[in-house]
């Protein structure tokens, strides 16, 4: 995939599978005379189920992108699509969660102020007011909501109100070390990216590293994953894993583990900013 | 990739980048109501050249293979294509070059026998003997020809006879320690896949391991090339590399060598055999 | 580690951990003049378990391997170590069973017939009779023991009788599609390696690859271990994986996933040929 | 290895090899009843050479570092040793060279900040004044000194000035755009690290990505080694790559190499900075 592009639209689609899919959509951009600089698709031959990514360079259409729905909404009916439009330029609003550990934030933040993730971020909650400093040298806004075992429920409440107050495209739990209540994890399906320092399924729950390290395993591994209510049970993303001995303790592995998540996080976003993810059932199809 | 799938066309297309290729390609193909079950396309911005491959279920079609290359013949004068179509069914035909060292031909055999990598092997040919009786066992023929270092003109001369005599589509060298001759390299060209012990364009030449033994690197690799009649230069297919350390010797590293080389080696044949890889100019477009 | 050494004696301890213990194994060793060629030793400081694995030239000693262990004895003692010493020279005896799934047994045949894995091959036991030609053509004995689901017991007793009739150091499980019975796996504890097609402790049990498909994983992975009686759960050796996407089946993951399992197995082996390997609890030490 | 430990000293030794090396400097060690928490040693037979790594627990020895080096001379000269012992509370001090781009740097600093990578931080030298707000965030000194083509050797001896003024045990060039010149290098001989954003030795030299990019290489990667006044020509202390395709970009490729270049520098100062690594002539013994 390439950075640094023009301005271009990306179309996603997801249907049931059929002849002529691929011609029925590029065939439609093609009478736009829309220029197609990156097209992917997948059949999926066990669920029948087709989906397809498309980039069209802006430039070459001489309308704009709610004409594009307009247009393209016959066919995606004809063929029962759920299709998603998006204006490369028109960047995704985002907001990160966090605890006191900072690499996954810190990771992002340079990220995002280099432009190699391409996000408007709206700011920063956490539940401790330790990386106030480093956010706010960013200009970045820094919400503080604390979550006492006693006032969870208020807590989370509050941050469903900022959440309401500055409507965001994606949550980033970058190491937020709080489980979200059901409710915040169904409003926000889909929407929002985890990173669990585990390869998932193995060693979900708490104090994965331990678990590792008590079963001997010889590598540890992250995983970038959607939020369900159900917890790390939800649609893997993105996963990676590193090498390790018997000679790493806990530690080691903490620290050896802390390169493959800020990673494994920043690839599963970056696949989410650019709408190369999507969901079905428990599943992604990521066009990488 | 799926493996074990029903019989299909592999369409294959590399031409000037346009406006409207995808439709163009699969529009015509809907036309006939095929079934695409896979489809990658690449757009080159650096060269403003276009790939396509396509894979076309052959039930969804009710003419065979040179209807096909009748009907899309038009399309392709159209736009300057170079295109290629092939009935999975029909397996290419393969003959592999080996000396002495035999961890490459006993994967490929394995794979072969196995039916994981599909083609119709043809025979092995051999400046050796010794690897005669592990081939025969596979019931394929063993041409032994020897290359005397006085008699090099002659023994290439056989073995040009030996591919007249019964026409491949893919020559493997699985690590044949003769360097073709520069006029059977040109006519072969694209068709002699080679496996070099190194990471090119690292170590190039003789005895890579000892040359890499010697820089001191931290990993070594092997990379899977078409043979041109520059030695060591042609298009890279693929490549990997693994870790070693100061502990390791060359002769170490010959064996964790072996077993990248192998490795390599399968998945560019399964590339080739697949068509999934397009040359154009020094560089290979592979749709992994 | 080295390949082609000289002969020499492999060393290894096991014992509570203390001052001193590196010096007066290796002391000891000095006062015979023993040339050591590779030293590796790991103090536990979670278990308070010290190991120690030493390659000491065969020729550097004037005395042979009998009077190594008479001589180590009291130091031995001194320290309540477990300890092992082996002439490299005398090969380690393996029996391999199998059912019909051969890539790990032909990876294996081949590492063993050109001396790549040192090992004294006695024999291949196997529930079918579909590999006996090739395991012949290395003239290796093939025992045929069909395991009928209302005779397994009679079946186990005779693989018993063939391992007692002619002593193994090494049982390989190379992908034999039995579970062996618990007495079974007791009699050869720290002496059975099994490869397991996922990565532990993910998808233990049946059809892993099939697991790892319905859950989503973006890697998939193989587990060598040492075989208890507790299914899947004994020491690991080694593992390894490979990366997937949406686009693989659950025959890609299997053709995928038989490099890592033949490569993951084959390392452990070799770890174990070496006594590289030692069990403490349910995990290893690996001086790889 | 293991972090946060308490406090060591590290004990590392190269000499010519013998019989009795490692009984030798553990005795010694023993007779001090020091406890060894962690021992690595590599004998070479190529060169002939000995290496050898100790920790040993501070509060198990009854007196400091300079005794300790005391008592170890008389056995370092019988055996011709060339060794260093430091104290882990003694932190190598260390001056950070960097240009414009910046995700070494930020890397290098979180992994300082966080104590992941322990060391007394002198200050950063850059010869662009864009990283001084980051860095004196984090209340370190920004040395603006810039090296216009006309007056290089002025700017290389001013930075030689700050060097002298404040002497450091490492200089790390985090992609530092500038070639040092020869006298420098000599002067910091095994004491400069630097990344190369290519896996040496293919492309050495300028525009490694563009290099990579026009060859087609499937795999790319970065280099750390030590600088010498032979470009790109060092000593290399640890090297990774990542994968490409012919879809990637310079670009992306670019994009892809920091994840790499970052990981592979702070592998390498981390290894610096716990005497993990010892150079003999121009290779590394790593014991990471």
């Amino acid at each position: 995939m390439s950075t640094s592009k023009p301005r271009h639209y990306i179309l996603t689609v997801s249907c049931p599978d059929a002849v002529g899919l691929v011609a029925a959509v590029s065939g439609l951009i093609a009478t736009w005379n829309g220029w197609l600089t990156e097209v992917a698709n997948h059949g999926d031959p066990v669920t029948g189920r087709f989906f397809m990514r498309n980039e069209i360079e802006a430039s070459s259409l001489d309308f704009g992108i709610e004409e594009f729905r307009t247009r393209f909404a016959a066919l995606a009916e004809r063929h029962q699509m759920e299709f998603k439009v998006r204006d490369s330029s028109v960047l995704p609003r985002v907001m990160i969660l966090v605890s006191k550990l900072d690499h996954c934030l810190v990771d992002l933040l340079h990220r995002w102020r280099t432009g190699e993730l391409a996000f408007d971020l709206r700011g920063v909650i956490s539940n401790h007011d330790d990386l106030r400093s480093f956010v706010e040298w960013h200009h970045v806004p820094y919400h503080l909501i604390p979550v006492p075992a006693e006032a969870r429920e208020g807590a989370f409440a509050r941050i469903g109100e900022v959440l309401d107050a500055d409507p965001v495209d994606l949550v980033i739990l970058a190491r937020y070390m709080q489980i979200l209540p059901p409710d915040l994890c169904r409003r926000y399906e889909g929407r929002i990216i985890n990173i669990h320092h585990s390869f998932l399924p193995s060693f979900a729950g708490g104090r994965p590293y331990q678990q590792a390290y008590d079963r001997g395993v010889k590598l540890i591994g992250a995983t970038s994953h959607f939020v369900t209510a159900d917890l790390d049970q939800g649609p893997i993303i993105e996963q990676d894993v590193v090498r390790v001995d018997h000679a790493d303790s806990v530690d080691d592995m903490i620290r050896l583990g802390r390169d493959v998540e800020k990673t494994v996080l920043a690839r599963a976003v970056r696949y989410f900013l650019e709408d190369r993810v999507i969901i079905h059932e428990n599943k992604t199809v990521v066009f990488s």
